[in-house]
């Protein structure tokens, strides 16, 4: 198989720790840089001694600049980066012909003026922002493969877009009475020092944040007003669980006057069939983060509640992979020409 | 001061424990039976070892009818048993003039039809089940008094109806548009052999269950509706989370057109400002878990989701406490004449 | 009852906050000061959110010194600060008529050259290290009673302390091969903001630290030889364990030519027959940390192993209680003539 | 690659889990047969639902016996079944020419005696027994490649000799003078249903069990005699620690006269120098469960306490990969000529 040479930007963190796990692993690359200001002359595997003696883990981390990226001969870069930071890397690292796969917030919008809405500040380059591609597989495969740069999605709306696009596209929801519930892993606040973060304030504890409206609305509204082919506004709340990673969906929508179950499960076998990592419980079918984290599945079950007229549809994911890096190597597949699923069977 | 003798049936769950726990240490009580068919001959403190050596904790399980708890001379018990138990022992202890806190379900409906819809039979005993009253102090503390057999609130029911009434009294919502997300910890499935409740199968994970229907919503609804004004039906969806105890509950509702974020802090002020065990933690404030598990709090947070003019509350208590045996003492010192917070300083 | 004026110093952390939940319901406290140089100026219950309308948690922290904390009219101080900040306090609160119970390792020492290797300079105020009582309630009572200053003993060396020395003073075991394992929980690193107590870097783990010389060996072999009637040493080995609270202390140690199981059982009936926060297990029992965690409870069990002649000794406690504040606690009731365990009948 | 068709007896509990996730991966494994009486006719994937959709998880678990196992054409047979029910297998499977994994204790002991003494009853199959490899591959290589049958180590010996026997073998320990102890996540105590291990009876625990005698001492004794040339004992206490899957171990042992740090690592760098899974963290660095679950890997820091003569061991692996199931792979890698990691880079 060949290799495509590939280069990690922030490599330090959860998201960073996971892509770099199933980098390593992948068939088709050559892990040619990682970068980390912070860690800048470690080894990878003296960060996270998981990787030691895994062929390829003893890459040291650097602290290069675009030049110095671009001197590696890497063909394709991963962005792990914190959100306002990616921004200023996306530009050169596309100019020198790398393509890049951003796993922050800075290209996954389209409208700057939701931007700066949702981020507090006009968007630093919003004619790169307005090519990127919403590296969403199973919606935006065909733009992807051409991309120059791929925003990928945030780990709370992969959780939210993939079941609700699918039944407003066909019309089997009312578009304007969604409510997300949400929670996920503490891996979701990033590896920092926080007291909030501390194990004695998570463990044991469960509690909402960000209320009401947290930044990941934005790209959530985009994508689902997209499918409903219209503007739309849905109410999401946010939650911290107390296990490492998961992230776990509730969406309660209105039904279209007339949706039945059997519809529905229709409407997902058809829009899904195709798709490696999406995995249909059935009708009355609870997803369990436990059955997807450390995988790039995101597990999708659905219900009607007939008392209410309402669908009630769960999905879960690993926010670190489906969520972040999965989601991202899942691209980086398509726009380099391999097997979708290459490296990601991650069980 | 006083002594009131006191019998606690069916007290080898957790339940059972964490009323045992406040009723060890409770100044006007008398422990005169527990009953336990599973562990009748051992003591209190060979099942919990956390109450070994304090007072009062060497008293043998009995596998006690009636007759033989009213032969204790007990005045008052609770009763911790499965739904559809605790109406066999209701009649018989009300008759022999012993004051009855259920914390089943037997009790907690007024409809029989409804009962039978939720629960699948007829109840065995109408007229008490009738008579009963819902045992929540904030909003039945005269029919409390009075009461010869209570019925305590579910501990979902708890979190979701305190925050609920005081808005909709008020008609600061709409009732047609309540969208409710619970999260309980494992003790809210019981202390039994069940493989789906092994460690393995509840760390780091997160799941729904009992979708779209659960029982409880009989109960949740019969006091909205009388909130309301008018029949309203919700929908609900409960969750699975990994830690022991802690009930969290987030409550998206549709404004009233016009509500805003001071009238319902306002409403709230206003209607809790006499009640020691619900704690207003004030607007955007969310509720954790980890401050009320093990004790008789409930804590409530409340926001207004301007984009899509909802509220959006946000609940927390201790599922076996104030949902179930702290919220039943309660009950038990408004009828008995105590300090209503006598015994439930649980910090 | 008599109220005791009692301050606590260095009350922000997580041994302050079960100090604080400890005296907020004690009947002959009168808390009248406590500090915190970080959160100054917040009241208690808004740091900790669990103690929000209970009687006395709207006191503020204040920043204070010695001759404040006097002008509160203080005749208790519990100092829960950090290991070489309480020396500088004890002088200044002695002299002026306040009696100390010091919750940090900074008065638990007799031997300034002890102090010096393990801490790693000289002790700033040998004199008064050399007053002040080692405040283990179970063996040194009547010191407690009379003392000025008292220095609490450490979490781990209490777990470690009360298992062996009935044992060794009644020269059952051998004193040179003693072997000690013991796992705490997170809170026992302290509530700070630092990576690796990070919830995911905590949970899913378990690891031993400060391999091969703790400095709570300082106090654990003080106590030990003096009940040895010599000089030993032993191995101890700490583990950091994912639960909150408690801590599991494993010793194995070679028996006395002909010590038997019953001869075990008899010294421990007999040396802890009237202290009552010592519960034994019995013969071939386990400890569990589950029973005594937020209780000022330690269990032990024991066994002997005849395949080696060695016996194992298991213990448990809660590291924030009995092994900080309860102890400190206790303490302060023997120094002001309460019940001993006044306030402490935590379950 | 060559396919080897292989089975799985006993496949549905956490041992089979983990070595089903490791076969479905394997290039080298054509996966034949998975039986379980209890879920008999039941697919994998629905059994396990983390393994929906990845290629062969749609095989359908069998009740099979060893005739119906001969007759898939398997040559390979692993055996996840319960100690005392592998040996009814054995004879069987080898004399259909099938290569038997067992990773039960039904064949790890040499000596019959020892069989009985620990497990009660005579060995139902003595010559079978004695003929059946000891297959660790760090130490037995060799024999494991001839083999027909293996007795795959236990998780806790696993933990236990790799980090003795180096130094026994070198004389760099006194035999006589080792304690270990060690936890387990509660994956290691099966999956089924038992209060004992419901979530709310493990979270937040930490407790010895099985003390003084647990039957891994049998094999952990026979091969630590085999390194150090004669019989000894030592002192072994498990404990249950609250995570899913993980053993940490940590062994002190009496240096013998003059050893030293640098010895130690020495002998510790050449035994393992060509072993891929023994990972040395190196002097004075303890090792975490946290790095090595869901791999293959066992890490080994050592210290010495120089204060008491005594060396401190510290080793992590996964109870259910290393210490079960991908030690079992490791072993049929070696059997069946593959490179001996094939399959087990997991990370």
């Amino acid at each position: 198989m060949k290799k495509v040479k590939t280069a990690v930007v922030g490599a330090s963190g959860y998201t960073g720790q996971e892509l770099l796990r199933i980098l390593l692993r992948h068939a088709g690359v050559e892990l040619v840089c990682a970068t980390s200001r912070q860690y800048a002359g470690q080894r990878v595997s003296d960060l996270f001694p998981r990787f030691r003696h895994v062929p390829g883990a003893d890459l040291c981390f650097t602290d290069s600049d675009v030049a110095a990226i671009a001197a590696t001969g890497a063909e394709a870069a991963f962005l792990a980066l914190p959100h306002g930071v990616s921004a200023a890397y996306g530009r050169g690292l596309v100019e020198a012909g790398i393509r890049v796969i951003d796993l922050s917030a800075d290209f996954r919008l389209n409208d700057p003026a939701v931007y700066e809405e949702f981020y507090g500040k006009p968007h630093p380059d919003v004619e790169l922002m307005q090519e990127a591609v919403y590296g969403m597989p199973e919606w935006h495969r065909a733009e992807i493969e051409k991309a120059r740069i791929v925003g990928s999605p945030g780990c709370y709306p992969t959780s939210i877009i993939l079941p609700l696009v699918p039944l407003l596209k066909a019309g089997l929801l009312l578009p304007d009475d969604i409510v997300v519930n949400s929670g996920s892993g503490v891996s979701g606040a990033g590896r920092k020092a926080d007291v909030q973060y501390h194990f004695c304030e998570c463990n044991e504890s469960m509690r909402a944040y960000s209320v009401p409206r947290h930044r990941h609305l934005s790209e959530i509204e985009q994508e689902l007003s997209a499918a409903a082919g219209r503007k739309l506004t849905i109410t999401f709340t946010p939650h911290l669980m107390p296990v490492n990673t998961g992230i776990l969906t509730t969406t309660v929508a209105k039904l279209a006057p007339g949706t039945t179950l059997e519809q529905m499960t229709e409407c997902y076998e058809k829009a899904y069939a195709h798709c490696p990592f999406v995995r249909l419980l059935g009708p009355g079918k609870p997803a369990d983060t436990k059955h997807v984290t450390r995988t790039n599945f995101v597990d999708i079950g659905w219900a009607v509640d007939s008392r209410t007229n309402r669908a009630v549809l769960m999905s879960a994911e690993d926010n670190v992979i489906k969520g972040a890096g999965g989601q991202g190597v899942h691209a980086f597949n398509i726009m380099f020409g391999f097997d979708e699923a290459e490296g990601l069977w991650l069980i």
